[in-house]
This record gives structure tokens, sequence and C-alpha cells, in this order.
């Protein structure tokens, strides 16, 4: 075989990458589990028709089929291109096993067919926590499931040096409620044409709110003044007021996204904003939205994704109300490893190497190695019994930091210092620094 | 939506049957690194042609398409159906950055499109662990890889009851050289007969064996003799010695064999029995062969496979030999899990409900959920400022076991005894056992 080119848009990662994306999803994991989520996978694949959204089938998404199917096998079956669909239909088939409201976390690959660019892929993870209601579901899960995801990526933050984050907040009522105090019917249609503000400005985005839907200019001017506003903290109450619209689902958007801030700068400091032209495009969102920024990185787009549905699920006769948020994990990590942003202190798990003086003595190498992992060390005997030297040089090329002589009670050279002590692999440990790899931020 | 049934071959776990799986998984990549195996994940998908072997598809191979993919477009993909094929790419389009002997692990998901019945999915989780040299790779490893997967699996069945495993190891050496030293030249006609012993018997494969090969009545009659011997120390050796055939590839067979059945009694006793009818089907292994059952559950057939290839990749000028073992994790737990041989001691992490006593105090219950999550005692809030029985309710119903009422200093009670206790959310700590779910056997 010739030698293999990689995939476009399927990253691999070399197992030094691999260890940063196991932190972070230890991490994930540690956090989600702390605030109760459970875990659950679901099949990679869901039947076509349910891989759309009213019929249509918007994403790009792969197509399974037997290579030896028969005509008549008529599974169209496509690879997931997220979690929540496939939550959604789990939720319906097991609703009678499972309490409510349910927590859970998911922590998949999934496939789109987009065109592969930096942090576009076309097979990626994403981490997703969400709550369902049977019925309802409380407002202050709202409030909940972003500050757990938060939680999450300070704690990566502190670890490992992941950057700092933003997340940027919003709330659906907020802006569906300003605009009907406005006057105005078809909130949607408004909020569709405010998404386009970052990219098309303020003056184009009040032109087409005119010429399009037939706001009055002094209505189109406040809906871009309400775009424009942005606060850390509860301020962005006052500015709304200052715009002097009146209306009571614009009061409880305002409400919700006071808790949410608020909770936020109490639970995890300096990492929310309130930003009022957070709209999340046309997905079926009911009250607060987020997206999330990487502190410097900013032009990776939003690594964090949400909101609240009011029914993410629905069998006809009992709606299922749900709140999630969504971290792009190879998107968040693709980017970051590409620009080396952070140092693995080895490859591989290996702490110890025990060398080994001849063939013959290979089974006393094995004995060294097997007290030392009865007490949790990695260890890996060395595989041919070359000058010492050599060996050495095996542990070196590997990282492996630690190569034991002799037998159980024998000598541990810690190869970094030279430094070289007698030593018990029955009572013998290594720095706690140096039992597993672990990454830190580059510099 | 009506409520979707699920899709034959695709299993999902609810969360207390994932809270297995993921125990077993954590044991395996615990196992894995502690010997210095390093992990990887491949994509899902391979091109269609890397998919097959000397050009031929023999699995039931899925295509991926895109579902807008232009007629033009030709990247022909199909899902993974094991992780070796992809392994064997992989370490090509890798080995300028590998150390040799190269050790990984990898647990992924893999698809075969085979008739679904007990024990064969469509979809199913693999767990395998494989070392490659370059050029080379010393035979020790070939007892190594084995060792490895037989102490995780004796990990599992401490831990949480998995039933004892018998490893049934032969070597192809040993067979190969066997057929050579009675003048047979087609050792692999032989070995594809011999395979049927167990389905066929001993009379009909030796007839078999002389109408298909030519082989003399007694020749064949050896040969069957041979697939008979059994023993689970190296009494083997005597029983081979006994057929009086000598040949130098027998000899080095009988000494590997040897080899590993010693190495396998001294580090986990009793899980390994050498058995000279394991022929492995029609897989390229050149040396040790290794099949495994669950002991009490054989009618599942072999639960973990592998053996040593001499040439598991090649570029043209340089040759990978490996040898590697595949633990069925799905195979494993689906019939189990079916059969309700675990019990889960709860099926959410959550160890610690707040009470909240009224809207306008939630906060404060916050407070004591993260000054318990902050030493690690997984905890959620409870959803609604309920009467106190209803909040108990529904800490029992989900399965937790501790409620806490009040602030940071407050009490908390065992709802599984109704012991209630004063407690300090910044000192209290619940049992060992408690803190997080447990698998246990059932009964």
């Amino acid at each position: 075989m010739a030698r293999p080119k990689p995939l476009s848009g399927f990253p691999e990662f070399l197992p030094e990458e691999r260890i940063v994306e196991q932190t972070v999803l230890d991490t994930l994991r540690e956090t989600f589990e702390l605030h109760g989520f459970a875990n659950i996978e679901t099949r990679a694949v869901e039947p076509l028709a349910q891989l759309s959204r009213k019929g249509e089938i918007t994403k790009e998404v792969y197509v399974v089929r037997r290579l030896h199917a028969d005509e008549a096998d008529k599974d169209e079956l496509g690879l997931h291109f997220d979690l929540t669909v496939p939550l959604a239909r789990w939720v319906l088939e097991h609703s009678g096993s499972l309490q409510f409201p349910f927590r859970r976390y998911q922590i998949q690959k999934v496939w789109r067919g987009e065109r592969p660019q930096e942090g576009r892929y076309r097979e990626f993870t994403q981490a997703d926590i969400d709550i369902l209601g049977q019925g309802s579901l409380a407002a202050h899960h709202d409030v909940e499931a972003p500050l757990v995801m938060l939680e999450a990526l300070e704690r990566l933050h502190e670890r490992i040096g992941l950057p700092p984050v933003l997340m940027h907040v919003n709330n659906r009522k907020l802006s569906e409620g300003f605009y009907r105090g406005l006057g105005v019917e078809d909130t949607l249609a408004v909020l569709q044409i405010v998404d386009k503000y970052d990219k098309i400005g303020a003056q184009a985005t009040a032109e087409l709110l005119v010429s399009e839907l037939g706001l009055s200019a002094e209505a189109a001017d406040k809906c871009v003044q309400l775009a424009t506003i942005r606060s850390d903290d509860t301020g962005f109450v006052d500015q709304v007021r200052a715009l002097q619209v009146t209306d009571e689902l614009l009061d409880e958007g305002l409400r919700e996204l006071t808790t949410l801030v608020e909770e936020a700068n109490k639970r995890v400091p300096g990492r929310i904003c309130a930003d009022l032209s957070i709209a999340r495009g046309l997905d079926y969102y009911t009250g607060c939205v987020y997206e999330t920024e990487l502190v410097g990185f900013e032009s990776m787009g939003s690594i964090s994704s949400g909101g609240r549905y009011d029914s993410l699920a629905s069998d006809g006769r009992t709606s299922y109300p749900g709140v999630g948020i969504s971290l792009g994990v190879t998107r968040l990590l693709g980017p970051l490893l590409a620009r080396k942003q952070f140092v693995v202190s080895r490859p591989v798990p290996t702490c110890v190497l025990v060398a080994v003086d001849s063939e013959q003595t290979r089974d006393q190498a094995l004995d060294v190695a097997a007290a030392l992992r009865a007490r949790g060390i990695p260890t890996e005997v060395a595989p041919k019994a070359d000058k010492y030297g050599k060996q050495i040089r095996h542990a070196d090329r590997r990282g492996i930091p630690f190569v034991w002589f002799g037998p159980v009670i024998g000598e541990v050279k810690d190869i970094r210092s030279g430094d070289q002590q007698p030593a018990d692999a029955g009572d013998w440990m290594p720095d706690e620094a140096d039992l597993h790899p672990h990454v830190l931020p580059a510099e």
C-alpha cells in the first residue's frame, strides 16, 4: 500500500493530541456528572426521515447503505448530524423508563457533508447537555444549563490553560416582546433580518426592516438599537427601558435574562455578557439563547451554543420542552492543536521502562512491572535486552521519564536529571506530576 | 411524531446500562494505560478500496455517501468494520511520527451490515490493543498482548462480577509445522478443514482431509488427533510429541505456546488453556492465536480474539508485523445486560438532592450544591419547591440516596434509612460507596 493521505474534513489526532482531547472529555464528564447529568449514547444512524425538520433536510447528511443491500432493502438511514435530533427520538422511545426532568449528557461523533475548512469538519465530536421536562420545564433550568457548560470550560481554563471564554446570551422572549411592543406581528421575520446585523451593519439592517417588512423608520431604528445593546452585568435592562417599548413578553424576557446574568456573574465571574444581537438563526428556540467565544480566538466563531425549546420532542399527546447547550469539542481543539497551544508532558501513558539484562531474565523484569502496576504506575518492559544506553535512549525517545534496573529491589533512574537511586518496586512512587501524562498551556 | 421503534442490530443502552458499559470501558482504559498503550481514535470511514483485503470486500460493509453529492463526487467511503484495517492505514500514514514497537489501544464503534441476532450487531463497540514493530517484532509481545486483555477481564471479574473467562490459545507455527512434518504442502488447506472440526466432528474431518487433500488415512488421523489436544498447562507438549511428528517450525510453535501458557498461568492463573483446535478461520495470522469464552456463557462464542500477523501493514519497502487482541464490548455486554447479570446502585450520578424551601430561596440551595460539588459530590437542586415529602419522593424515584435540607449548615437525610443529621456542606462526606453509582453482580 502506498502511503495513505488524510481525508479532508476527517481530522485524526496523534497520541499526544489525543491526550489533550481525552483530558477535555474527562473534564466535561466530571463536570456534567457533578451536576447529575446521566450519560447516554445513541446509535450513529437515524432513519433519513427523522433527520429532517418539518420535512426538509437542511443539513448535509451522509446516507448509509449496505454494500450488499437488496434493491428491496428500503431502510434509508443517515448518519446523525447533531445529538439533539437523536435525543428527541430517544426520549420518545424511552419516555416510560425515564424520570423527568431528565438530565443527560452525550459525547459522540457527528457527521456533516459540509465543505471542509478550519474549524469545520465532516466528522467531529460534540458534547451536549440537555434538561427535558414532560409537559413543562421550569425557567431556572435555562440558567442552569449554560452555567454547567461555563463551569466545565472554566475548569479547562484552570487545568490545561484553555483560553478563557465569553458566553453571549440573549432571550427570544425579550426580542419578540420588544418587536410586538413596537406593533410588529411577524416577529420572526424581524429576527431573521436583525440576525444579519453583524454582517451588514446598522444602516442596511434598518433599511431592510423598512423596505421588506414595512416597519416605520422609528421602529426599525429601535430594532437596530436593541441589537446593539451589550453589557456584562444587568445594565442592559436600563438600556432596553430607555427605548421606551413596553410589552409583557418583553418584561418576562428581561427578567429571565437578568437572572441568568446575575447567577452567572456569581458562579463563574466575568464569563458572560448579555448581547441582544444574538438570534441563533432559524432554530426553534423560544427563550434563552447562548453562544460562546474563545477570548483571543473570536474568529473561530461560537464553540458552544444552545438555548431553550418549548417543544424539543412531542408524541402528539405529550410535549417535551428542553434546554440544552452543545460544545464543539473537535471544533474547539482542532484549531488550538494546529496552533500548538498546548504542551503534553509525554505522548505515552508509560511512567517507567523496566530495563532487561538479557532475554533469560525478562521474567524478572515482568515481576518488577507487575509490582509497579499493582500500585497504579503505568509501566512497560523494554522490548529488547540491549545495552543499557540503548534502553535509556528507547525510553527517552518515547518520553518515558524513569528507567528501572535490576529486580524488584533494584534501582530507578530519572533519565531527565540522570539521578539514580536504590528503590523497591513494592513501595517506590514517582512524583504525582510524573504518574500520568498531563497537559499544559504552551510557553 | 409517533413513538419510534428501535432499529434492529443497533442496540442502545438505558442510563443504568450505560453505567455498566462505562465501568467496563474505564477499566479497559486503566489496564491498557498501565501497560503503556497509547490511545488513538481513527475516523469512522475509510475509502472503500481500503476496506478490502486482496481486493475483495468480504465483510458486509456500509457505504457512506453525501445526500447532496454530485454525480462527479467519486469519494467512495465505507464505515469501518473493525479497528485493524484503520490501524494499518493510520500507521502507514504516521509512521514517521511514531516510535516502534508502537503500542496503541483503540475503543470505538464499528459497523457491519450482518443479519442481526443475539450478540451480533450492526453497530457495536470494540476495544483493541495492538503492538506493532517496524521490520521485526519480538515473539515475547505475542505473550504480552493476550495477558494484558486477560488482566483487564480479570479486573472486571473482581470489580463488577463479570463471569470469569477462559482464553483458548494455539499457534499457527505449531499446526503448520505439524502438517509440514506429515509431508503436507498446502498446510493452509488442512487448517481450513480442521477449522470445521468443532462443527462436523472427528470422522468427517478425517474423511475430508483424505478425499479433498489426498492425505493418507494415517496422516489425516494425526491431524484430527492434534486438533483434539487441550490442556490448561504445558501438558500439550507431550501429547503432541506422542504423535511422533518432527519439524523445526513445529518446535518453534511448541516453544512459543509453552511460554504463553506458562506466563499466563503465572500472571492470571486458571484463565488460559492450550487448545490446538483453534485456527481463527482465514485470517492472516502467522503465530499465536487467541479466542476467549465467558465461562457459563460459551454459547455467546468468542468475546475476545486476536493473534500475530507477520505483516499487519506494509508500504512496499517496510513491513509492520503486529500482534493484537480485540474485545467485543457490545457483544459481551448486550447479552449479559439482557439477562440482568448486573445491578447498578443507581441510574444517575447524583449523590445528593438539595431540597428547595421556596423559589425565593433557590439561590441558597444553589450555594449548598456548589459547596458539595467543590468537594467532588455529585449534586442536583430540586426542580421544584414542593412539599418536602414530594421532594424526597423525587429523589427516591431517581435513586438519589441523600436529600439536603436548609442552608450550607443544614441537615442531610439518608432516604434509605430515614436517618437525618445536622451537617455542614463544607465538610460532610457520604460513604465512599455512595459517592458514585457502582456496578455489582446480580444476586
